[in-house]
């Protein structure tokens, strides 16, 4: 069995905070203290708060192309102006969204910046700068306080193409093998699969918004236990990017 | 807490099968009865041998064009020919593989024509004809044999654009509304939500596949217990798919 336990309880994260430390007090107040073996993941907006990684607005000076997007799109110039200087490139700009490549690689609306979740009127979360560094050293901190291997994702919810809603992803990765490669392996009746690679830190991440999407509750983090995943110590998100000349769908 | 399950020890599924009985009878056996409130995910795999949805490689006779295009790939004639009859337009032909909409307007490889887990040498599994309506048959049949109230997801791997590996996704939807629209709720700090709709049935779809994507082990349906969901008498997976005219991304 696979359990999908939400972190509750915890304080509103500010720069500075130890998120890890914070954690493993939560998790042990509530009764569900952290296990070796656990994937525990993380809304990347609160490791963005606790890394600083957060802008205000009203201290943003846009570009001139920043003003026209905006004023052609009905949004906030500043907001433009940081979405843009997030990104490496901007793949469409339709119907008032924008879709960027961000310096990470991840193609998502708006380069990742979120506005939800992040206190101060005019405040926005940028993307962690390298998410698998916060993974990990959110791993390694559980490690020195806990005593407990773990893997830790951090995560994001995007859009997607084909496909309405948006779903959970992993933008950082720590401790895990991203993509679990079953090439090779045999099925029920012997035939042997050619070409299955399951993305399970997408669906880790998927599977921890069941807890974590309640954005009244503030539950920005969620421990998922019993799931044998394959470890690794130099695991990067990266491999869950899709190179565009290997896309075939686009 | 959300708990995932796994249900073990289901016969090896053949036409005409009741899944429904097996599912609950598997589940007492293991000592998982089913509840009021779980979800069901069943791989379309086992649902569309039930049905019958199976086709013999060695009864198709492939058209030329089918033949011309094997040629190329390296395929089997028959596979192809299969792959096209089951699609209603080709998006993308390269390297070997073809992209296709479905029928029912799913865009991914091979019309979801599956080889794995379809016993006969020469046998591959089709996408159920209406999986919503299967999903729907299943969750009434539960209803019928122990009382209780379900939703029913049935689920296939898809790859997708921008991201490496597969996920689960849902294919067929019964009971819950497969997208959760969360425009209009407030955040943490008061800020109302824009733009968010999560897709929740394929996130519970990616979840089950923790337990589900095991094939030597043959665990091809799984329970999600504790996640409240959105009611729906009539959901469909439709509304998972985006129209192509909307598509920011393609």
């Amino acid at each position: 069995m696979v359990q999908i336990m939400g972190i509750e309880g915890l304080p509103i994260i500010k720069a500075g905070d130890n998120i890890a430390e914070l954690i493993c007090k939560a998790a042990e107040k509530q009764g569900t203290p952290i296990q070796d073996g656990d994937i525990i993941v993380v809304t990347h907006v609160i490791v963005s708060r606790a890394e600083g990684h957060v802008v205000n607005l009203d201290e943003v000076k846009p570009s001139t192309f920043a003003e026209n997007i905006a004023k052609l799109y009905d949004k906030d110039p500043a907001l433009v102006e940081v979405v843009l200087r997030e990104a490496k490139s901007i793949r469409r700009m339709a119907d008032g969204k924008i879709i960027t490549e961000t310096k990470h690689g991840f193609v998502c609306a708006n380069s990742g910046v979120d506005k939800s979740n992040v206190p101060g009127e005019r405040c926005v979360a940028l993307l962690p700068e390298n998410p698998d560094a916060s993974a990990d050293r959110i791993r390694r901190e559980i490690k020195r306080l806990v005593g407990c291997d773990v893997a830790v994702i951090i995560s994001d919810t995007h859009g997607r193409p084909l496909r309405e809603g948006e779903i959970n992803v992993a933008v950082g990765v720590a401790g895990l093998k991203p993509i679990r490669d079953r090439r090779g392996e045999k099925d029920l009746f012997g035939y042997v699969l050619r070409v299955k690679q399951t993305a399970v830190a997408d669906e880790l991440a998927s599977a921890a918004e069941l807890v974590i999407g309640q954005a009244d509750e503030g539950v920005p983090v969620a421990i998922i236990r019993g799931y044998k995943f394959l470890k690794s110590e130099d695991a990067r998100a990266v491999e869950l990017i899709r190179p565009r000349e290997k896309d075939l769908f686009l």
